[in-house]
């Protein structure tokens, strides 16, 4: 597959599985969701370790159920080398205010699945 | 432990990772990184994959003799959480001129050992 095309499907990757913390409903969360992520895929940030996709699903709904109507928006290009994709991220909460960007370090498989989401908050403080 | 004390813990761990890529001694090389680097660890960037620390030394043996007397520095704090961290770092040449930043993703053992590094080379383009 030409380079271009590879990037646009791991852009699309990462836009659904954005896509799936952004869909006010729980069904429609999980029926993205299901589209890119493996079983036994795990998402771990600074607050929660999720390890499949029923408790990543729980914990989206935990942070839906705070900021209603939040859409999580990719804020970078997608940087990806030997199945890995280092993307920027923000949270727009429905007042269009927004938290911090966030960075999250993607795991795909070769068929173009999630297999891990590794996140961090904030800026990365200079030394 | 308290947190402070991990948080010491981890900074060390790290600088003692970037000091094996520093030393133009190839056998001291291999004591920093044996000191650190569990066996069967692994290194990713965009131009390597190395399994093993024999592996990852051969790398840095190539690295170090096209650039001789550069040194890798960490140029940001260590944010870590689960097992996890991310810092800055630059590789330094003999002259003082930096490349472009990078930016690691360390998985660290409980025991505070390194298994695994994913590294990104230069800042991440807005999109």
């Amino acid at each position: 597959m030409p380079t271009n095309e590879i990037e646009t499907l791991i852009d699309t990757l990462i836009d659904t599985y954005c896509a799936a913390w952004s869909d006010p409903d729980p069904k429609r969360r999980r029926e993205i969701l299901e589209s890119v992520w493996t079983a036994g895929a795990t998402y771990t940030d600074p607050t929660v370790h999720a390890a499949g996709i029923d408790a990543l699903l729980a914990h989206i709904g935990t942070v839906a159920a705070r900021r209603p109507g939040a859409k999580v928006i990719r804020t970078s290009r997608v940087d990806a080398h030997h199945g890995v994709a280092r993307f920027a991220w923000r949270l727009v909460q429905a007042d269009g205010s927004m938290l911090p960007e966030g960075l999250d370090v993607a795991e795909i498989t070769p068929d173009h699945r999630i297999s891990r989401i590794v996140g961090f908050f904030g800026q990365l403080a200079k030394e």
